[in-house]
């Protein structure tokens, strides 16, 4: 029985007041395998903190390792300055989306998307050992391309000083996800207007080499396989 | 001189403390055609807010109307139970994002992504007024596919009444853009790393009908155009 109890804490986040939605609670989901695909799926997160009281919510780019999320930027940055290492830390909410499609139903109010996201609360620390510090730049820069890191010059201690990484445990979180068509009212389906999904194309056009590209570096596998 | 000083006034947003960066400040605007062009070519906003002193950012549809955004929601969400006429209404900070491309550097440090976005400042305050209710549910619905809102049954008093719309005047709004490719460091030229911009492809997959779609009904001009 431990054994059992121990494998499903393993595989979900503990639901609390703020990770549980009210409203489309069926939409809402805790397990652990579905947060993480969510999260390697993107590159891009919007970060929210409060600031003078006040929300902040800036887009910015973020890996994950295990059961961490890194986020970095310049030291002189407002949020990352404001992660110092002697404070008690800053209160984030790091929320990442996909939309999948739009979902078009004859009513306008059954209108909506088609999409998958997670929330993640909780309070984000600066990274200070240079091992974490370099781990986490790794994560980001494969976030954006897998395979990209290990094809670049790493960050030099220069770079490493002027960039500041905070982490954020992974451990007040949840996934929503809809799918599907539209879901009009029965006696709204015989009305004249085409109802279903348009999904997003997703994916990425030819790529744009460097005008200072230097002569004959070809484009890599990982990049024509995207 | 009064003419231009007007003329000038109304084509951007004042900055605020709020509104500079405090990097990257040569990638900011307070351009009004610019912001509303971003705006505008969105539908999915991340919506900040405090909740018990912690900020909570979600993803939502959103529309504009001139200079006002709408966001809508269930009256029982919880940001929008938060909001409430007779309450001084709720500080929100709402950021538009849209990637382009990915920006892949020699140098690790150099990595980025080509990128449109607008952060708005404010107070969000419920919408009462019916007529405006409407206009800004149909703003919702135009943005996720412009001219759907006539293609589409109008909300009944039921929907009205279990919608809640608030707005917020666009005021203390902000872009920030990058464009172009990799700036890396002049020394690092020459490495044998593909440098250049991957752009996103956008745009969408073939429809997908609902399966309930009543017999004899075609995909309507406006979604072929997509």
């Amino acid at each position: 029985m431990q054994g059992t109890t121990e494998e499903a804490r393993a595989a979900a986040y503990t639901p609390t007041d703020r990770t549980v939605p009210t409203r489309s609670a069926d939409r809402a989901s805790y397990d652990k395998e579905l947060v993480h695909a969510i999260l390697d799926e993107g590159y891009v997160c919007h970060l929210g903190f409060v600031r003078d009281g006040a929300p902040v919510v800036l887009p910015t780019l973020y890996g994950r390792v295990g059961e961490r999320l890194y986020v970095h930027g310049s030291t002189g940055a407002r949020a990352l300055r404001m992660t110092g290492e002697a404070d008690p830390g800053l209160p984030v909410c790091v929320t990442v989306t996909h939309v999948d499609g739009l979902v078009l139903a004859r009513s306008a109010f059954h209108h909506s998307i088609n999409y998958r996201s997670v929330v993640v609360h909780g309070t984000a620390r600066q990274v200070t050992d240079p091992q974490e510090k370099r781990a986490a730049l790794d994560a980001l820069v494969d976030h954006v391309v897998p395979g990209r890191a290990a094809d670049s010059r790493p960050a030099n201690k220069k770079e490493l000083a002027a960039t500041a990484v905070i982490r954020l445990d992974l451990d007040e979180v949840s996934a929503k996800v809809r799918t599907g068509g539209a879901n009009d009212d029965p006696e709204d389906l015989a009305l004249p207007h085409w109802a279903g999904v348009l999904p997003l194309r997703g994916g990425y056009a030819a790529p744009l080499p460097n005008a200072d590209l230097a002569p004959g570096i070809e484009l890599p596998d990982y990049l024509k396989a995207l």
